[in-house]
């Protein structure tokens, strides 16, 4: 890994009061939300830049504070903080929402502060559509854009969703997700289907079943880093995208190759994040941890 | 790879005239069973004593017609073939069994060769647990047994299957099987569970999901070869067994990593097995290009 001081990444994405219920217990009203998952993930990578919404009732700064996470960006207004709730089943893979209170992210117009808008390197964390596009065009010259999205927007802001792929480099979501968005029930067709809207690479997540990162002629697969036990899967997706983003800019380079190796964070975060409820283990992960997480990881998919 | 000279494998499965009906078309009475893909499979790697029986309406030995392929232990008898008709689904990942007509197979006793005997490396494919045991009571000394199941077996036949456990050294079954034979739903402790009734390595095959292997203490996840377009999976958890058992047998190591690579064998026979009907694809197949996709299979996992 190269790039002794990585360049900030601009991040956008929810910060949220989840209440989670899994077989292995429950948690009410803790720190959730896709910009803050995000953030903490990353952060252990490269400097991230958050931007988001929280309303006055939001108490949790601590969570937080981390010297390589800048807040500036995050707004503090009237209002109740987004909620969400849901229910995992047995099957840890399948879950309900129980509630979704939007609370101050209705109506929510980002503005970034001035420090911001020099950012190349973004991640539109699952937010908005809208919300996303409006980041990027605060920017002065975004030349690396990552997106994230999942089905509620693809059902819901399918126009403002397609002009967020038409401005990104990498697109990640889910295989049902990707069948969604293009009516392909085959991967391959889906992906490059999404690839003529926009984005070179393709990361498609399949949960316990790994990730396949598609470039125009690359292709890598890698399986899920195993765990015994799964307590809260919350937030696994954005903390995929979070060691992702974060390895290739603290790599300083977005060749195919890096990207390999930046997926192999992306897991390792992403399985971190399933060991503990909301950010309770991202929280306090250390960077030495993240790699030796990457090492086992490299052991499990390693032949001769 | 090592080997020169490779001792046999001694493999019993079924020899069936499969009808098969898949979104891309439509084939009768064509070569099938898991002992015929095996043995086409394994023999790219390996020489292949096939223990099995036909009816006299069998007319395709060409199909078998290998030199790596000895048939002396394939019984011709009266009666017919056993039959197998199945239809795929849109998602190809679904099947429905449209008929099973056992016909020769029904009260099957195999009787193995006096050439057979002393063979110490034997792949139990699917078939009848009770012929399983017999062929294994036949062996003068089997010091390397490995098991292949399905769903059937382990709800008509569980006694007989835990015996065949007892005396095997791997099993190889799917994720759906493994929680079926231990009601765990729980990979990781289905796993444990089935190393306690014998085999102390564990295969579970995942479909398009890839596959994880599970030794006592060590643990290996390989997804599957992508694959652009699946015409027909029909014999590739049997093509995944011959490219893992006949890469173990050329390579005369039973190691835990000389597993790992004989998964990846497994895996791109496998593949190899789904884009053409029946056995069509394996049986033209050569090892130089078994070894190429392996290759492939390789930089599609690797990272720096």
């Amino acid at each position: 890994m190269a790039a002794d001081n990585p360049e900030p990444i601009i991040a956008v994405g929810t910060i949220a009061l989840d209440t989670v219920e899994t077989p292995s217990g429950r948690v009410e009203d803790v720190v959730g939300g896709s910009g803050a998952f995000f953030a903490l993930g990353a952060s252990l990578l490269a400097p991230v830049r958050l931007v988001s919404i929280v309303g006055r009732d939001f108490s949790h700064w601590d969570d937080l504070d981390r010297p390589n996470i800048d807040l500036e960006g995050v707004r503090r207004t009237d209002g109740k903080t987004f909620r969400w709730g849901g229910k995992y089943r047995d099957n840890i893979n399948l879950r309900d929402t129980l509630f979704t209170e939007l609370g101050v992210i209705a109506g929510y117009v980002p503005e970034l502060p001035a420090g911001y808008r020099s950012g190349r390197t973004v991640c539109l964390a699952n937010i908005d559509p809208p919300v996303q596009l409006r980041v990027l065009d605060s920017l002065d010259h975004p030349e690396f854009v990552v997106a994230d999205t999942m089905n509620y927007w693809i059902q819901s802001q399918k126009e403002s969703l397609l002009e967020v792929l038409r401005r990104s480099h990498v697109l990640i979501l889910n295989d049902e997700e990707a069948r969604q968005l293009t009516g392909q029930p085959n991967l391959f067709e889906a992906v490059q289907e999404i690839q003529k809207l926009g984005p070179a690479t393709v990361v498609v997540k399949k949960g316990e079943h790994g990730v396949v990162l598609a470039g125009r002629d690359d292709y890598c697969a890698l399986p899920a880093y195993p765990l015994r036990r799964v307590v809260d899967p919350t937030g696994a997706g954005d903390c995929f995208a979070a060691g992702f983003v974060g390895y290739i800019q603290r790599a300083g380079s977005r060749s195919f190759d890096t990207m390999r190796t930046a997926a192999a964070y992306g897991s390792a975060l992403a399985s971190f994040c399933c060991e503990d409820f909301s950010i309770r283990r991202i929280k306090k992960l250390s960077l030495a941890e993240l790699e030796e997480r990457v090492e086992s990881f490299r052991r499990l998919v390693h032949f001769d």
